[in-house]
């Protein structure tokens, strides 16, 4: 047991001088946003004044709010928002909420928020859903799983800031055992940030997460160690000694511990470690596929990734399924459709 | 089982009102350090230049760096480190470490580094020790139950930047289970920082943690879930409850679940969250009580309480030995002496 939660050590395979190319979850993604802000930052005073008077009279400018919040990133949004507050006395979200409605205002307030703050509340929203079924607890898996280190702390402050307790308080009280230990977890990780990798460690682990799966004791407290402490890519190298090793990918091999709730959850834990933009693209197809599109996943992907890696998520797509993600965003309509597509990088 | 982890709600005793009123954790020890700085700060130039001075020559000013060091707060030391590398293109901790030697020496680079970095390189010696002794990895616990849950995230970052991977993998492989389980969670914390309490939930986990004690399972997954979650004002009333409710204070019941490892940690853990003042004038009485002051003891608590509590933990000390904490200090001897004196508050 004391050799199975290895050191990551200079010795196995892990040089010093590997250390000073590694690059941070955010330095891989750099260049991977959609969103497209002006060459000259125009002035939040300006675009403040700009939202106040589409926000005039009977009929909402729409086009001028998606104009404006469309093109502007999460720095730039927070700098409107204290503006808009000091200029005008209100709440710029507040109004955006009375001024606009249906998917459209979802999307463009979800979007306004501070992305710690929006995440924040969709792990609120989530907590208080997942009585209804393990399908909503995802987001949770998202924002730790598939964001930076750093993100997931500011997430946990704002969280306490918001509501008054911790993140993993409010867990506790609506997720029962088993789940709730993994959640718990996945939550509390500050991951190491950098590419680092020990072969020998991954073989280790995945050699450990087989015999969890052999044994179906998939809530062993190793399973939520290694997959909410190890940083993204020792675990991709862990997946990968996985599948080299025993045949199939772990998902797949998951699926022999039967349909519960921990199986479910762990399936989305390891898309997200493993690709994040692959589980994103997927995740899009999902929401759109059928008669009926899920405008609230749409909106939540689309607008979580777009500052992050939508154009992986993009070029991944048209991998999978041999079609655009505009055409998946193409069966929405109206300034909702519009939204999305200028997240998505449509020009200004 | 379900009701175990009661949800902090306004239903039971939690009040919207108490809120505004509730202070946190650095407001609670607002001013209760023992440092003092000049009314007016002096440039981070000047003060460097002045320990470029002070190191000139064969004999170093020891005096000089007492009256720069001991007399600046975090932030302003961390200017002085920056401009001293400016300037002088070297670092100000090596220049000290190789200027300085003995405890004096080990007691002003302490001083010296960034608060976070400085509990990480604490944390990271702790765990190198920890073979030889559960009383070393102390250290994560006072950083995990006696500082602010804000500064436990800073020290994890700082960890990560300066030893290239997490705190917790380091835990994990320097120690063994059921220890690394409660280090893990303690680590990992990031508890709500307000003080607000609710007694039914208090007395609810007041019996959770009674019946772990009675079936002597301290490392069960409850003992560590509720330790390092809830926050700190919340634990006291549920320690609070546990001894009106079965008589002992749940440190001295925990004794008949024997002297291993973990029921010695877990009662460092309950005094630094008991109270961290009464935590520290025990520490510090014990490190100075016998035939030989164990310095490295005596400097990190002066060292890390300085700009936190040490006017606390002075109160505390007059009240549990009749006698004063400068008494302590009293027995050390030459320009050590006169840095924790400094510390403790002496004049400029």
């Amino acid at each position: 047991m004391s050799g199975l939660f290895g050191k990551l050590s200079n010795k196995s395979g892990r040089k010093k001088s590997d250390l000073a190319e590694a690059v941070s979850f955010s330095e891989h993604n750099k260049g991977m946003a959609t969103l497209t802000v002006p060459d000259i930052e125009p002035s939040p005073a300006h675009d403040s004044k700009a939202l106040k008077k589409a926000f005039h009279g009977l009929a909402t400018d729409e086009k001028a709010i998606i104009r404006i919040l469309g093109h502007r990133n999460a720095s730039q949004r927070r700098k409107i928002r204290e503006t808009y507050r000091q200029l005008y006395n209100e709440s710029l979200i507040d109004r955006l909420f009375s001024e606009l409605s249906g998917d459209f205002r979802n999307a463009i307030i979800l979007w306004t928020f501070d992305p710690p703050e929006r995440d924040a509340k969709l792990a609120h929203d989530a907590l208080k859903m997942s009585k209804k079924g393990v399908e909503h607890l995802k987001v949770i898996v998202e924002i730790s799983c598939a964001s930076s280190p750093h993100h997931l702390m500011t997430v946990r402050q704002a969280y306490t800031s918001r509501f008054d307790r911790s993140l993993e308080e409010d867990i506790a009280s609506n997720v029962s055992p088993p789940l709730r230990k993994l959640l718990v977890g996945l939550v509390s990780s500050y991951r190491y940030d950098k590419e680092v990798v020990d072969l020998v460690v991954a073989n280790l682990e995945a050699s450990k997460l087989h015999e969890t799966i052999k044994t179906k004791q998939l809530d062993h407290d190793h399973v939520e160690w290694i997959l909410s402490t190890r940083n993204f890519y020792q675990l991709r190298a862990t997946f990968e000694s996985y599948k080299k090793t025993y045949g199939n990918p772990i998902e797949q091999d998951m699926k022999s511990c039967g349909s519960g709730n921990v199986v479910t959850l762990l399936k989305v834990v390891i898309s997200c470690l493993e690709s994040p933009e692959k589980y994103f693209a997927k995740f899009i197809k999902d929401s759109v596929v059928g008669h009926r599109t899920d405008e609230g996943s749409l909106t939540r992907a689309i607008v979580t990734r777009a500052e992050i890696d939508l154009m992986k998520v993009r070029e991944q797509y048209q991998k999978l399924y041999k079609t655009s993600l505009d055409d998946a965003v193409g069966d929405t309509s109206g300034e909702y459709k519009n939204f999305l597509m200028t997240l998505l990088g449509a020009p200004i």
